[in-house]
């Protein structure tokens, strides 16, 4: 099963689906099983933990996977790139600040630069980084985000790549769950997508049995953007970055009290940690999309690229028969 | 130029497409001119002022076009519904409210149901109440709405309606100015497009120059979703409501600022609707949705319904050649 785009094309895919550098949850065995059906798998850099990534790295053959970091971040542990490009990356992928300072590096050492972006203005800077592909990330993402939609962020961008830069590719994130939304995806103007919480829910993912389920109940009105959980985390995030989680006892406690989350947040940040470690989604947060309304099951990563492309193949051959005149 | 959908064959349209009922915008000349084209087009009935009302009622044939209401502000003045179904309007339009007190009585005098939402579970009630179109609008959406956002909400309500009722229609709001949404909004499992922002950018919405013009130079980067305007106006919208406008000097100035805003807001109640009617974009606000960013001139209804046709057309009947093996 095949989809053929310009990124496919470029990259020497398959299908044109790259999976979401998510922190925590995508390791190499994510990665490897996504590039194994044909897509890009990305190992979440996250927050860098070396010991992890050299572990993750360890079971990911050269050239065949990428590797994505939180930008911010990876700039108080610049050495980290460094490490990951050694092991010949097909890709970095960064996001959630200024690709600037890393984007000459990372090119020179082969790797193509993917710059995740969050509004139009971002999009304009990641191509004059000479960013390979830019995603367009909505806020109905899973995960760190900011508040333009999927809906109208990639036709956007995809103009301003086609006056600019028309080698850019450009990748939609954001509400991606299924073959409806990839052939959406491809219609509003994008080359492929980027899959964060359809993936998640997959067996390759590091996530515990009870986020998983607490996931598979949840419909998409149970999410909700909210800067508590990195409050309570003590993760130093920009401002202008919110991340989207399903609503939980913890939420429902500290909404609209955020200063004194931050008065107790020593406290906090042990309870928080604990319950992420216990995999208990009532008191640390499942970090998931609106799409989580779209998955009721956990699948291997296989099947779920199997049937984002066959969805999106059925939908892409009949989309035809709405042209006036050609229906039966 | 056709497209057809189950939406056209059930309301016998040429293309499926919807005009917003725009409070202020959205007159009889615009409705008229959405149907001529082929579409449905719904005079805004807004809050409900009647003689503004009689007078674009007067200006459009029976059976012809809709209208729609701001369902929390007809409950205020429920007579406005009769005044409505006596001119034999096509359909009534329900958003902002429970639709349950007047649904039963708009089917009875013979108009369709259409009922605006914002979220799943509001999906479910507009199905109980027997709506004939679901509209289910993004928070990208130009006006008032809310959170959920058009790539996931539509896909979301499709597999309610095929699992609940499958004779009920769906329609997608929020981020369609072009041939992409409107392709992309089929792909989602849409049967048609409820247009605002891109409309009320057309030479027969009741808009001022100065607002058209603050539109036109805007990007998607440039609106938010806010209180301010109806607190300015002294509307009492339910809190979960916001609605989405240009950020511009009002804005600013008030941001952050809500209770200051609502001590002094009987004199800037005057002030802020003196800007209106002075077609102010600084001190009123242009309502607008994100696909602003997509919008650059303002052309007739039937123009704009025509490029929206004949792009989708191209999108879908390119959609083919993804598919592996059918590419030249
Ligand atoms: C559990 C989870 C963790 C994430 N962590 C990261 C991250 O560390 N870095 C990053 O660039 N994006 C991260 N994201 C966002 C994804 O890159 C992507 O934009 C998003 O998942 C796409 O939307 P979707 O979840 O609707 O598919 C994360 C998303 C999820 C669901
Ligand atoms: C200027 C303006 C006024 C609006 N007023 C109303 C209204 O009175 N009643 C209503 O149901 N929706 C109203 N809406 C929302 C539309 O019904 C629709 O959901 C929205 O315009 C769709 O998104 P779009 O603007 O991206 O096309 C308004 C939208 C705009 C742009």
């Amino acid at each position: 099963m095949t989809l053929e785009t310009r990124l496919t094309r470029s990259l020497s895919l398959e299908v044109p689906i790259i999976s979401a550098p998510m922190a925590f949850a995508a390791g190499g065995r994510l990665a490897a099983a996504v590039s194994a059906a044909g897509g890009l798998g990305l190992i979440g850099g996250g927050y860098g933990d070396e010991a992890w990534l050299r572990k993750q790295l360890a079971c990911v053959r050269p050239n065949s996977i990428g590797c994505g970091f939180i930008t911010w971040s990876l700039q108080k542990q610049p050495h980290l790139l460094d490490l990951v490009l050694d092991h010949k990356p097909k890709a970095i992928c960064l996001s959630f600040g200024d690709p600037a300072p890393f984007a000459e590096h990372i090119k020179k050492a082969g790797a193509l630069l993917i710059s995740q972006v969050q509004t139009r203005r971002d999009a304009e800077h990641a191509i004059e980084c000479q960013a390979d592909v830019v995603i367009a990330q909505g806020s109905e993402a899973g995960g760190h985000g900011q508040l333009r939609a999927t809906f109208t962020l990639v036709p956007e961008v995809a103009d301003l790549i086609a006056a600019r830069s028309p080698e850019t590719l450009l990748c939609a994130a954001g509400g991606i769950a299924d073959g409806r939304g990839l052939a959406a995806a491809l219609m509003l103007g994008a080359d492929g997508v980027l899959i964060g919480s359809r993936l998640w829910a997959s067996s390759e993912a590091d996530v515990g049995p009870r986020m998983h389920e607490a996931a598979l109940a949840a419909g998409g009105d149970d999410t909700v953007r909210s800067q508590l959980m990195d409050m309570a985390r003590r993760l130093e995030w920009p401002s202008r970055y919110t991340a989207r989680v399903l609503k939980n006892t913890f939420i429902e406690r500290w909404q609209g009290r955020e200063d004194e989350l931050m008065a107790v947040a020593e406290e906090e940040a042990d309870r928080y940690r604990a319950a992420w470690s216990n995999d208990d989604p009532d008191n640390a947060n499942t970090f998931v999309g609106e799409v989580v309304g779209l998955i009721d099951r956990v699948a291997t990563a296989g099947e779920i690229i199997q049937d984002l492309v066959a969805g999106a193949e059925a939908r892409l051959a009949s989309a035809v028969q709405h042209i006036g005149g050609q229906a039966a």
